[in-house]
């Protein structure tokens, strides 16, 4: 089985070389400056890594992957106009760098690429793969959608909460592992088991990204901890405290959330976390997907050795501090 | 055959019932919107013409016409953020009435749904028609990139300008009516004369326009003459009367671009148009072009009754005031 490193090598090669030399440049110039800029490359790892439970040769995985990289980072580009992000990765946001109508018109076209890269594929898998293409990136923009609602909405259950990452996180890698195993001719019922455990897996990774803003190492995590918490985020440490909490403790957190003191403020809401059992919640609820997840993976019907490199990125994101 | 007020008025329909109950509503609203807002609706008649050309029943046409349409006007919605446009038939443009997040979003989502309507074809077509789209939609992007050069490039020349509207205006329309060809299962020879009648027809359109917004009767044309004169727009008719002045007359035109009144610019440059004769060259260009895409038509291998309603569109077209 190929390994996480050797996979993202390949991958990180070829997203290197895409449209360096394209014209005009102001279009495509952001494309590659967006490519290049790294990450964990994990849709199209595991999407290759779906194919490789049934087939040795990867290679023909590696377009698929490449569409869903290309994708994954086309929306990571207009979510950073729209959620005016400065940075991503250590680096300028593409609309910072240069400006919002480049950000928009280059990400329109990574879109295309990501759909060119696709259609590489013959007539025997293009329609399959195209398809679940297209439910999943509508789900996502869907995802987006909501994200944004919650903002200004009053009434978001942690029920919707979880609604929203499974689509705007989950269903991606979800996307990504079927393919794979569409790719590979895969039975069925393999495919659907791939398809849930993206599903849980991506459920896990988000709900970790939460937890690890308020409750990881800052030297660790890379970033301030307790941003979403100045902020105020509707994440669900926030959501389902205050759906647990009652009387006295609501009005505490209430209280708490317009507190102009920063440090006060995150040092408060994380206790008050704590002592409402939320931290130990989202670690339950987490553990509990990743458990499902791999649960997917047990059925799956190859031989347990080939699953060996998926089991090391379970441990590797369960086990991730940043 | 089908007349083209037949086949709009499918699409009309149609397009009047996508995604209304859809959720959440900020996303899928602002879609509807722009979706009934009307227009000619030529890509998507001219597909289905061509089609038309070699079988009677245009069903199977319709939802690549539908494609077409949804991704046409995802290029106007994205086009009205970059260019900061108020209006677009009369009414708000979508990041007015709503704001430019949504625009974005709901955009991006449309041009999924157009990949959505094309992948609904069996897998003898949809490679064919996928690849082409593919190759036509990253050329529009290319367009709008280009266009939004010209603004601040100093050395625009007509012949830049003209590989500019080709691929932000002509290479749709070509693409439209080649998947109709290819949806008819038409000969090789005439799927490129379907492409290159599409090119020809899309050049004379762009430049009409350009042409009417100079020398149209306001009255006509529905909206106020010389917009383009009294903002400087690099059009056909600027960049050629920059090409042939020459001293004085060069001297002239370059001072009548900084002139701050208004009336007399628009007088002023619309007579040295005259005088240079660009008027006529853009006319005769324009006559060209819709010669070139009649003579594609005569080659095309069907019945001469059959290219009946094709015929009516280009004399519709040509003789068009607005």
């Amino acid at each position: 089985m190929h390994s996480y490193s050797e996979i993202l090598n390949i991958y990180q090669e070829s997203l290197s070389k895409i449209n360096s030399n394209n014209s005009p440049l102001e279009l495509y110039e952001p494309i590659s400056y967006t490519l290049e800029s790294g990450g964990k490359r994990i849709r199209p790892v595991l999407l290759t890594m779906a194919y490789n439970l049934y087939k040795n040769n990867i290679d023909y995985a590696i377009n698929a992957g490449l569409a869903i990289e290309i994708f994954h980072n086309f929306t990571l580009l207009h979510d950073d106009i729209m959620d005016k992000s400065d940075f991503r990765r250590n680096r300028p946001t593409v609309h910072r760098k240069w400006d919002a109508n480049t950000a928009i018109l280059s990400g329109d076209a990574m879109q295309i690429q990501a759909y060119s890269y696709l259609s590489k594929y013959p007539e025997k898998h293009l329609k399959k793969i195209i398809e679940v293409f297209n439910k999943t990136a509508l789900e996502v923009c869907e995802g987006q959608q909501y994200d944004m609602n919650f903002e200004t909405e009053q009434e978001v259950t942690t029920d919707k909460y979880l609604e929203m990452i499974r689509l705007k996180t989950a269903v991606l890698l979800a996307c990504s592992l079927k393919i794979g195993g569409i790719l590979a001719d895969a039975p069925e019922k393999d495919i659907d088991n791939l398809y849930m455990l993206g599903i849980n897996l991506g459920m896990a990774f988000q709900l970790q990204d939460d937890y690890l803003d308020t409750f990881g190492n800052e030297k660790d995590f890379g970033k301030p901890i307790g941003n979403d918490i100045a902020s105020n985020k509707k994440t669900f440490l926030l959501l389902k405290a205050l759906e647990k909490s009652s009387n006295i403790k609501k009005e505490e957190l209430l209280s708490e959330l317009e507190n102009n003191n920063k440090e006060e403020k995150i040092k408060n809401i994380t206790q008050l976390y704590k002592s409402l059992e939320v931290e130990k919640e989202s670690k339950e609820l987490m553990e509990t997907y990743y458990f499902n997840a791999s649960k997917n993976l047990d059925v799956i019907n190859v031989d347990s050795d080939k699953k060996t490199e998926i089991r090391k990125v379970f441990d590797k994101l369960k086990n991730r501090i940043s």
